[in-house]
């Protein structure tokens, strides 16, 4: 990418740590065998997977043998729902989880719903957080699954996990949480979290896409999909992805050296960002909780105006931003997070994720404050909505 | 690895074409957008994306809609069978497979079975072949799917695709096969096989782990198995793998261009070295077809000893290996492939598969050739079954 570009869209993916590259690199054409394989080249292979399992298990305070390696964070999400609910499903059909999941929980469910599983949504507060006790008085005798996303990768609001764990240890119910927004950018930790299940992904952490992972606690039964051979002690069959396993295996060791520093630069520079945008322009609101959300998050919301046409106008300055989720940016909906949230329409359509990251520079933010209101007038004065 | 190393486990997988780790390279830390993301970087990241697709497509004589993408073979195995069946249900519950295929097939058909669907296994003959008639005679009016493998992955027989996609198009039966084996090694084309499903994998053709892809003749209809995203025009959820799909596009197009060359050139070595064995080693058995199977595969039965036994002296060596597939080599249980085929145990035990590939050279199998009558006549003077 040029230099002068801004990479504002970390949530949706990060660039590869040029160190996590680096210990890549001799996976691909010198050893490059297959960990399954009886040979000293498998063997390499094989001791590469279990480095970087303890390099993961490591970041997020487990132990080895929870850490289960996937493909991508959606594949982690799938697995955790289909594989906990299948085969916790003598003892109930009943699957609790909240409006703002990401679609790679919200559409498994949909799916689930048609097979006769119950699923209830609980809603959120205008800050984007699910309120615990709405998750205790939804508790039936049925509930054997409860999934609550740790942080929300529009708005960034992080939440009461550790709360809601305490409901579903107290009732025998599985938990998972989806870390994709989290893991590797705040302190995550197991068993001070209290979940079952845990998905991460390497590619929102300065790792390479093509890796990520489901934390199962010890003795937590899980169903797999993926079926052939026995990889993963048979809970994901199929090769290994060695190379993406071991750069995630390296962010993952990158984030738990520089986790702390990384947080306190990254939530200095996206606050200066959001000052400068609530300074610099009216009619705009932040989005999230103001303090519990993770650091590099400044969703905003310019009213009146359509956040694809503010993106387009970055976009030409060379800033690259996100409106919605990446998932669901291509099929140009609103995003349902924020209509959830209780923004109205006009405040809705104008929503800018800016989501920062590591390589950003204070630069970077000074640019974007520049470039920021002239692009937000000239939209407005096109606008119907925008009386001034 | 160092270069007085042989790696003949090329069926397991393969070092990456130093050409398609380098234009894999920039999209590591330079071009790492999400494809779904609406700026420069996303869009750079698309077109990667549509031109690996095009190069899919390209080798095997599909249109670029036809090749979604996944992570692992053994996920676009899972997938056929999975989406092809759940979305044929209405039409019968019968799905017809091979006692030899990977375990990709057989692992997921077993537990098709206990949700009611009803399994046929065609057996083989002393070759590794499957007979089109017996195909025929088992076809009811039930049957939905057939899936049998291009070529057996452990003794490389090639199988009669283009027959049995006569009998399925007669019947009105998807067919699907699994290509791991044979697409990048042998000539494939959809159009003459016939088939409406066929799995391919990249890091058994010089690519990268990380990507495969699933062929899907137009109009076939699929359900999904991840959910989430609209990524793969709805038929496979999740950030899509940019670096390793680049690296699989790549070696497609390298396929493409050098695959006569190199087809003639690995089965030349293989031959010598098969010639070799029989010379120099009494009580050893060739398997598979004589002439209908892959260019690199030169399976070879020791009788009276252990395969493990083989494999760990050929190590000590520099010599890698591989005794039944690699996926269930792990488990350390005899090939059933072999037993299919008819071998006695004393043969079976004492299986190696040598496959070889582009990288490999004269030299290598001259040493192979030297090295090996020695530890076959050691572990036969420690064997109780062996008498000379």
């Amino acid at each position: 990418m040029a230099d002068n570009k801004i990479f504002f869209d970390n949530t949706s993916t990060t660039k590869v740590d040029p160190r996590v590259l680096k210990d890549m690199l001799p996976y691909f054409s010198e050893h490059y065998g297959n960990p399954s394989s009886l040979h000293d080249l498998g063997d390499i292979a094989h001791g590469a997977l279990d480095n970087a399992r303890s390099q993961v298990a490591s970041l997020v305070g487990a132990n080895d043998e929870e850490i289960y390696f996937t493909s991508c964070g959606t594949e982690s999400n799938n697995l955790a729902l289909w594989g906990l609910a299948r085969a916790a499903k003598k003892k109930g059909n009943h699957i609790i989880t909240s409006v703002i999941e990401h679609q790679s929980i919200i559409n498994p469910l949909k799916d689930m719903k048609k097979e006769g599983w119950e699923i209830t949504h609980i809603g959120v507060d205008s800050n984007g957080s699910v309120d615990p006790d709405q998750i205790r008085k939804a508790v039936t005798d049925d509930t054997v699954l409860i999934s609550i996303m740790h942080a929300n990768n529009e708005v960034g609001t992080i939440q009461f996990i550790k709360e809601i764990s305490e409901i579903t240890k107290q009732n025998e119910i599985l938990f998972h949480s989806d870390g994709v927004a989290t893991a590797g950018i705040i302190p995550v930790n197991m068993s001070e979290l209290g979940v079952d299940a845990y998905s991460l992904s390497s590619q929102q952490m300065y790792g390479p896409k093509g890796a990520a992972a489901l934390y199962l606690k010890k003795g937590v039964r899980l169903k797999p999909s993926l079926l052939g051979g026995i990889q993963e002690r048979g809970r994901r069959a199929g090769t290994e992805n060695i190379p993406a396993i071991v750069g995630f295996g390296r962010a993952c060791g990158i984030a738990k050296d520089e986790l702390d520093k990384n947080a306190k630069y990254i939530s200095s520079i996206r606050d200066k960002l959001a000052e400068g945008i609530i300074k610099n322009i009216d009619n705009v609101k932040l989005n999230g909780h103001p303090t519990r959300k993770i650091p590099g998050s400044a969703h905003t919301s310019f009213e009146f105006i359509e956040g694809e046409s503010i993106l387009l106008m970055l976009n030409m300055e060379g800033i690259f931003a996100a409106s919605g989720s990446s998932c669901s940016s291509q099929a140009l909906k609103s995003s349902q997070v924020l209509t959830e949230m209780g923004l109205s329409t006009t405040m809705a359509q104008g929503s800018i994720s800016f989501s920062l990251g590591k390589y950003n520079t204070e630069d970077e933010v000074g640019r974007t404050i520049r470039v920021l209101p002239p692009i937000i007038e000239r939209l407005r004065k096109m606008s119907p909505l925008f009386k001034e």
